[in-house]
């Protein structure tokens, strides 16, 4: 089995990661953050979405964040836009990527977003067409790839299904997310094969969440059927809201460092990477959620 | 690929796990945790060290604990012997197994047990002969088999002349042991592969510390080469003596759990087993270090 030599990390820590934290985070942090993510060699960084700041008040400084950060060539800027009002406010902003949120759970999507999938796409669909008329690249989240908190495991014909849906309206690349970190390589391997159903392998990322510990063997088992594109969060920003205290997105450290063991070509300087990790988890005041940080920072102390 | 379809663990922390925690826990408090791994489904405990309670006040008790446990027809029963002192006290409570703990570093097998990897095996040479007169089974360690916190980086040919040095004095089997959890897939398959150059698949163990996070990922690489026998910590006890707060041990909860995700039987009952972790967590006063047993508890209380 050959594995691909070159990874792509999205780092979605500002957005996914913050947005799950309970403690509000200011503006400069914010901006802060995604500088020191590009400076450790990030190329893509999931930075804010344009929901109504009545859902999701730590995101409400979209614009200002959007707008401050110190744009470095080479490097993708995405944003979520659940729908056209969030769009077109995005849209003054000038996010090189938009990302729209789909759920392979019907429950899920009825409670996260309080519509039907079918609905969802219906959404979607025009948010989609003036994205690619503008030229921006069009992602989807297939949030509950593999197992969700209401209905339980996931099949991969609902992850097929979706991603069908999602290719119908033009969504170029999706993402293959267990959202609640259930899964176990067999399975995120079956929800993949059922993603490559309707896209190619360069349009499909992987987006494994740690809250049972799986992150990293779901990744060398994404890696085996040649999935080179990851999202993940540093310092593990974002916790688990379906388990208090439990662990969410896996830390991009802990990625990075497998694939650096692995000779696999990340452009990602590790130590950079702590340094922003440690950055943001002193300004939360929480511990890192990344293994690898904690462990070399203890190295270094010790 | 194919895997195997049932995995054997060795619950290693009433003895690994427990040496290296810094609070002593009482005798009864082993037992009760040896009794509830069994009842979980677990059919090797490793017990306890014979070793001087100079070096290793933790294990002063083994007496107690090896003549005060319940044995269950079908559990396999462990305990450490350094040397022949060891071995001899231990001969008194009838272990099913003896396990030798050499290093493939130099300057771990100096730093921690006191000599040579070749005088080591000098010293292993005669409990191993005596051991085996008696009919008990020979497990050798093989620690820092992929990095050491005073070399670096091991190279498999160190890994591979220490498996043929145990193999001449009769080990019978031998454990690959990531002692500081700095391996990744890739350098645990070459450490795997060079302890196959001396010992046939059914007699090697995976060991993976996951202080770096990398643990199941690496069981997911040994499964891949059809390695069926792994040691693990319940509730990840024992830490990371070489990184103050890191992980050590990988918790046993957190690889029964992908097993049984990818349908490889262990006969374990997962609920079980995570009592036996939360049980001797609050015996430590401490969290539990399975990511496993802390989004299932979450849940629980949530």
């Amino acid at each position: 089995m050959t594995l691909p030599t070159r990874v792509k990390i999205v780092d979605v820590g500002p957005r996914d990661g913050l947005q799950n934290e309970k403690q509000p985070v200011p503006a400069a942090v914010k901006i802060e953050l995604v500088q020191r993510l590009q400076s450790a060699g990030l190329t893509e960084i999931e930075v804010t979405s344009y929901v109504s700041p009545k859902w999701v008040p730590q995101m409400a400084d979209n614009h200002e964040v959007m707008s401050g950060i110190q744009r470095q060539p080479g490097v993708r800027y995405s944003v979520l836009t659940p729908n056209m009002k969030g769009f077109e406010a995005a849209l003054a902003d000038r996010p090189d990527e938009i990302v729209v949120f789909g759920a392979a759970s019907e429950a899920f999507s009825q409670k996260n977003i309080n519509c039907s999938i079918a609905e969802s796409i219906e959404r979607f669909a025009p948010v989609v067409e003036a994205a690619r008329a503008k030229g921006i690249y069009v992602r989807g989240a297939m949030s509950c790839a593999v197992g969700c908190p209401y209905e339980g495991e996931i099949a991969p014909e609902r992850v097929a299904y979706l991603a069908g849906l999602m290719k119908g309206i033009g969504v170029q690349h999706v993402g293959v997310a267990d959202t609640i970190g259930v899964g176990t390589p067999r399975k995120v391997q079956a929800a993949i094969e059922a993603a490559l159903q309707h896209y190619e392998l360069n349009d499909v990322s992987g987006h494994f969440h740690d809250t049972y510990g799986q992150a990293l063997a779901n990744t060398l088992a994404a890696l085996e059927l040649g999935v080179w594109q990851y999202d993940t969060s540093v310092a593990g920003l974002g916790g688990c809201p379906y388990a208090k205290g439990a662990t969410g997105n896996v830390a991009t450290e802990d990625v990075v460092y497998m694939l650096q063991g692995m000779g696999i070509d990340t452009g990602i300087d590790l130590n950079k990477l702590v340094d922003a990790g440690a950055y943001i988890s002193a300004q939360l005041g929480r511990k890192s959620g990344s293994r690898v940080a904690t462990a070399l920072l203890a190295k270094c102390a010790g």
